[in-house]
């Protein structure tokens, strides 16, 4: 069966079903467990004023008529019949990149409204935040979204990664709102994304549009996150489908025995994914960004810490290994940041002469790590630059270099007599692979509670809230339901002389509990292989219910 | 519980369960099912007199022993009883790079010797077929082989890609087999380990010791198989884990609209991966070596084909699209083949001048193509050599290749006003994460009944037969078990002067059933996006007992 929709400019339409693969068919019939408050009749409590995590002088200059709101908690009540209900025009828009459940949260809004708000009505907007702006929307219905049910990927209504910043933009958006006559807006995204939606709360306030706006955590990096958020959608998926390859490529390392396999995870600001990785599978070495610039640590520490494993395993006779490696390494290294800042500056203000007069430009820091750096991360660092004229750090391939980093201080160790075994390095970095995964259980579960509770949310007239589902470690009965304050989430950063509002990323917390785990068994883990290999994800039986390692060890739950 | 083991000269001790996945551990206790005929008395019928694929005489010379000998069939007989049993010592060696399912062959064996020949023992050679030369084994007991059941990887007693092969590693094997006093050999291997072990069989045989020595079909490639044997294990699940991350990367380029993933598969010889892959999830661009090779086609070629159908898409608004790329692509364009010739004896022979005059000593069509490559790729030719002096054809990275081409051209059709739209490529590598999964429900069944059945053609005296298992889309108690006649598969190929006896790589046949389905459906899916996403490969419930579309097809199933 497939739903029908317009081609119109490259607009993919609905996969026909016909054409799904066994487990996606059997994934769109797979009946998603509600939160017992969800199905029954309830009430919503609001708790104490908020206020934001810093500044709250700015914060509440930047949200006037939304500062200090209460977040709230839905609450079963006593009562023979559901509440009353009144029909609803909604929009919902997927900002930034794709993860693992996204679908499922649109379902959740959709089966709230067939529940419990009769005749409403749901707006996809297509292609991100643009779709609002250029009012390029389709209407969601029954027979349209089914195909979509548990499935990966954004294709139901596409993804973009546009901002609504200017007056202008905002002034679009409000007349969308208005000619759709929209009771409220969904924004699933990041926490750019979420900032925005708070933003877009205030300016539909500002103004007395009736317009309500509920925003829905989504990020694979697993960044976006606080006490009643407790994790972002996708990121179990991911997790467990990197999981599944690096267990896969443990047990390659093991049974040839002369490999040592440096594994790019994706997290560009934050290392979570790589640290849930290795929690899932035991790698010999990880390296955690955050760790690497709380100690300040140089590229010639990290890659020391590398061979120095590496020399200790060659003594029990270990040619093999895995070592992870967060994609946003060098952001964490502050030498590093200091060389790209100092060449973006010379290339910029001058050329670069082919005898290497430039270089005296460097400061004698830059000038040690340019000379340490591998020949052809030298080349990529001289030669690619992004449209402002900046090295694209995000195409530095990060493994391939510490593997030329690391053999060349092995060399060095041969020389000297401290190791005697063969070293080679195989480079994998696993990203694309991990954002359209069909979700799991967990994932197709929690984002269907998001979405159906940000459907009551904005029954109940709420704004500015970012829909919460916690209690996660217990029975899906038992989770709770409700939404934040976006603004309590939020600080100021200073950008171009003005104070911007930002929901801080959260980072790896080093005295958290998934790092003080990790941390406590990594010397074990890198002499001894107790490798882990989680396998592919199961939808029934042992493990399909499993949820994150850094989810369960920060719900306090036994590791 | 973990089974003890010496940790001598770097071999690993069996991973202790209790650092299994919850995955893994639901596999040990998996139970496999038997083909009936193995589960109730039988007889072992043979078939007619054999020859050999090509060059009979010169097979009937390098085997005078074996040549002609009859391939047999296992065939159920009316019996109380099973047939009486005689205690057998047996090694096994695992040969070459790793397939899921390995471990099952020798868990078949194993539970042969022990169901019908009580008091038996099973050696395994340690680290491939090294370990019988070097006489390094282990006595396997149902304690050790517990843990690795349904496991993926080489790990229980890991692989190596040695050959016996000179006089003296011959009389090494013997005096191995001799001291332990063999009945039997199983080598668990491709077309050259089963090559080997017919040469072994002979060997033996000619002297007359008493091993003899079966082989079993082993391969992720798939190009070990003919009509006895329908497959080799390890294909199964590789392609769909393979396939399982094409899906996931499908959906993301349709969810994202705006990039082509390339993606490289393994198989260098021949391209059954990438075929299986394609007929699983429908990418748009799919380049099979062997239809390149027979077309006789040129890079060039092959970069306007991708780009003709980029354009053709642009037309319709699709700026995105996944393209397949077998591994060994470049093995199988002639006038690669000769440039790299070219600049082999060139390298060999002078040094390459900076200014370039070197060039003149190519060939007019060489220098065309020199000129045509990426820098990068030029750079890689004349860099990167083996320590025979040799380019490492496997090293260049032919996903990112054909992107910088298909790049330069759009540029060129840009130019032209052909082509409006904008391109970005994106690589993958799919390969070492294949190679080492939990197997499929498929390879753990097939492999358990090719070791089983191993084991009762060693009971039975039987030599210089690979173990075969047959009837494949039937239901598993309605499998065929048998023996193929190595020698049968036979052809030879003149090296250094000499017949060497070969088992010839089955390729993709251009008028087989799983091309020609695929060639059907290709123009289809080059422009429509018919995407299908297998997910992850499940244990239990829908999908989990799907065998391969090429077995299917080959064998006359409705695709």
């Amino acid at each position: 069966m497939a739903p029908s929709f317009p081609t119109n400019s490259g607009f993919t339409p609905a996969p026909p079903t016909a054409l799904y693969s066994e487990v996606q068919n059997s994934r769109i019939d797979h009946s998603i467990p509600l939160p017992s408050v969800l199905k029954n009749p309830f009430k919503m409590v609001d708790g104490p004023q908020t206020s934001s995590v810093g500044n709250p002088d700015q914060i509440a200059k930047l949200f006037p008529h939304l500062f200090g709101q209460p977040s709230l908690t839905l609450l079963p009540i006593q009562s023979d019949t559901l509440q009353p209900s009144h029909k609803l025009k909604i929009g919902v828009v997927l900002s930034g990149g794709q993860a693992p459940g996204g679908h499922n949260v649109i379902s959740g809004i959709f089966d709230y409204l067939q529940d419990l708000a009769k005749g409403s009505i749901l707006y996809g907007f297509r292609g991100g935040p643009a779709g609002i702006m250029k009012c390029k929307y389709l209407q969601l219905t029954s027979h349209y979204i089914h195909p979509y049910r548990n499935q990966g990927g954004f294709d139901m209504i596409r993804s973009g990664r546009d901002k609504i910043e200017t007056p202008d933009q905002f002034k679009q958006a409000e007349e969308t709102v208005q000619k759709l006559d929209l009771d409220g807006l969904v924004v699933i995204g990041g926490d750019d994304s979420n900032t925005n939606a708070c933003l877009l709360a205030e300016y539909f306030r500002s103004k007395n549009i009736k317009t309500r706006v509920i925003g829905c955590p989504k990020t694979i990096d697993g960044d976006l996150k606080c006490k009643e958020v407790p994790t972002s959608f996708g990121f179990d998926t991911a997790c467990k489908i990197y999981a599944e390859m690096i267990g896969n490529v443990m047990i390659d390392a093991r049974s040839t025995g002369k490999y040592y396999h440096f594994v790019r995870l994706m997290g560009r600001a934050a290392s979570h994914i790589t640290l849930e990785c290795a929690l899932q599978t035991h790698p010999n070495i990880t390296i955690i960004g955050e760790e690497v610039a709380a100690k300040k640590l140089t590229l010639k520490d990290v890659t020391d810490y590398i061979v120095d494993i590496i020399c200790k395993r060659a003594e029990v006779n270990y040619s093999y290994g895995v070592i992870l490696i967060p994609e946003g390494l060098i952001d964490f290294i502050p030498e590093a940041q200091h060389l790209i800042a100092e060449l973006n500056e010379i290339m910029a203000s001058c050329s670069v002469d082919e005898g290497g007069l430039w270089k005296n430009k460097l400061t004698d820091q830059s000038l040690k790590l340019y000379e340490f750096l591998p020949q052809a991360i030298r080349e990529q660092l001289m030669l690619e630059r992004d449209p402002h004229g900046n090295v694209q750090v995000a195409k530095i391939e990060t493994e391939k270099m510490l593997i030329q980093m690391v053999e060349t201080e092995l060399e060095k160790r041969k020389h000297e007599g401290t190791y005697k075994a063969v070293f080679k390095g195989q480079s994998h970095f696993f990203g694309y692979e991990g954002r359209c995964g069909l979700p799991t259980n967990f994932d197709s579960t929690y984002c269907y509670a998001l979405g159906y509770g940000a459907g009551a949310l904005l029954q109940s007239g709420k704004t500015a809230l970012i829909s919460s589902v916690g209690n996660l470690c217990a029975p899906v009965e038992e989770w709770t339901v409700g939404g934040t304050a976006l603004t309590s989430l939020m600080d100021v950063e200073r950008r171009h002389g003005k104070f911007k509002p930002v929901i801080k990323k959260a980072m790896v917390e080093l005295e958290g509990a998934p790092f003080k785990e990790f941390a406590s068994l990594r010397d074990e883990w890198a002499l001894k292989n107790h490798y882990i290999s989680p396998g592919p994800i199961q939808f029934t039986g042992p493990g399909s219910d499993a949820i994150s390692y850094t989810l369960g060890l920060e719900l306090g739950a036994q590791p």
